[in-house]
């Protein structure tokens, strides 16, 4: 068991973490200068193709076919984490938009220095990377995918060859492997720590619900389920995905399937400790 | 200047902060049993009303009557920052939604174990309070207010006094000084900790930048112009909300106003520099 004092000290360090500029901030913080400021060249705005050019699935951009909800407070009332699938299939257009209204880049400021997108990020900075694992989707073959938002395609980075990968990346939680693709969202650090520095990675984590939101009102209008999952290990979902684990790593994951009226008993059951124990 | 090697020893940290769970991890980490496992009872699930009974004004609820717009892919593409606001009234229905939005309660579940609201949380805890600075708002005087999700209600906490406390608060972005109505989300920090101790603030995190996107798209639907801010002052924002600046402090803001096509030159203006510096 932890000690009183430690944990105390834990939880004082991390709800510092959280807060914004204090008065009683060490004195190198107010003179910081990020490298943007000191005009150092600015990073990539995307990651390369880890691939090359084979293996790319091109993204359909109809979305005037979706069957789609258009009833915007029915889809902020309707919203729900859903971690029952029904294993029926997607269909290609329906991941498209979940990638497009997570991730999609609309333009580009100035010549390369921002990509504006269908989501909101601290100084337009979008520190993030799409990787998907994708069991059940029309069109692609089942396996590790990487998102490339400029040209609104996936490249396929092979088949999950250990059975255990994806289970051991979400720490067991099994019910997410029924889901018929599951979004990890990568941070490439130093994508906001050129403008920020220091000060880059409390943004840069609320930067992160801001795409997780997105894709919990996307997966509703376009009926689907999805659940957040915060609690995923950091070495399984580097090896997954081909990641350093330092310069770029997972934040944030999320699961998305197909689902049905029908299974809203077994739904509930995720939460059956609140009526056993009378909370 | 920041050594280098001390910057590079904060960059680690926190980066470190942002990640999963790691297998370097310290050996407390494995066996952590949060207050909710050791059942200590839970903290209440919202903060209760600040002056009581008085000075409360319900908030009106027929959403039917917005002028709102129901385009989902539309409501993606065209969410964007507004930082230039027209000083036009806003009517109180539109603020109600924009409430309900990001933090309006749809349920309970079990007696007292969670509330179920429009956005996200992990766990459902949803460890905040929305206040809101008041400009310019048809049926409100201008002032401070505390958000009472349970009644879907405001409630007025007082005037302005010093007129530098909002610029202030906000480091001296003083174009949000115009909006028509600022929020800013405090983080009741023991709520998530409660169930998630020591692990609870990566996630708190991002569960405020669920709620700023929700903003964001509200805004967006109602056609309001918005735009996320988190560089703002710890100290300045808990005397403006009377926060205690521990067990619970601002986290996050967002000022909200009434945008026109015509301020679009003056809106660009923000990002002249890009053109300036080539970038």
């Amino acid at each position: 068991m932890i000690e009183k004092k430690l944990q105390d000290e834990i939880i004082e360090k991390n709800r510092n973490f959280t807060k914004g500029y204090r008065d009683d901030a060490p004195a190198y913080e107010e003179d910081f200068e990020s490298d943007q400021q000191l005009q150092k060249p600015q990073p990539p705005l995307v990651k390369a193709a880890m691939r090359g050019e084979g293996d790319r699935v091109k993204l359909p951009f109809d979305f005037d076919k979706l069957d789609i909800k258009n009833d915007t407070v029915a889809l902020f009332r309707d919203r729900h984490s859903s971690r029952v699938y029904t294993g029926e299939s997607m269909n290609l257009l329906r991941l498209s938009f979940l990638l497009w209204a997570t991730q999609g880049i609309k333009d580009i400021r100035g010549k390369s220095y921002a990509t504006l997108r269908t989501v909101a990020s601290g100084g337009a900075r979008h520190p993030f990377e799409t990787y998907l694992i994708v069991s059940n989707v029309e069109g692609l073959a089942p396996g590790r995918y990487h998102y490339l938002p400029m040209e609104h395609a996936v490249e396929f980075l092979g088949a999950v060859d250990n059975e255990n990968a994806v289970a051991e990346s979400l720490c067991f939680q099994n019910w997410a492997l029924k889901a018929n693709v599951i979004f990890y969202w990568s941070m490439v650090a130093y994508r906001a720590e050129w403008r920020y520095g220091i000060f880059a990675h409390r943004t840069a984590l609320m930067d992160a619900g801001h795409v997780g939101e997105n894709l919990y009102l996307a997966a509703e209008a376009a009926g689907l389920g999805c659940c957040g999952i915060a609690a995923f290990h950091h070495e399984s979902c580097c090896r997954l995905f081909e990641l350093d684990g330092n310069e770029e790593y997972i934040v944030y994951t999320m699961p998305v399937g197909t689902i049905s009226e029908k299974d809203k008993a077994e739904e509930k059951a995720f939460y059956k400790f609140v009526e056993d124990e009378g909370l």
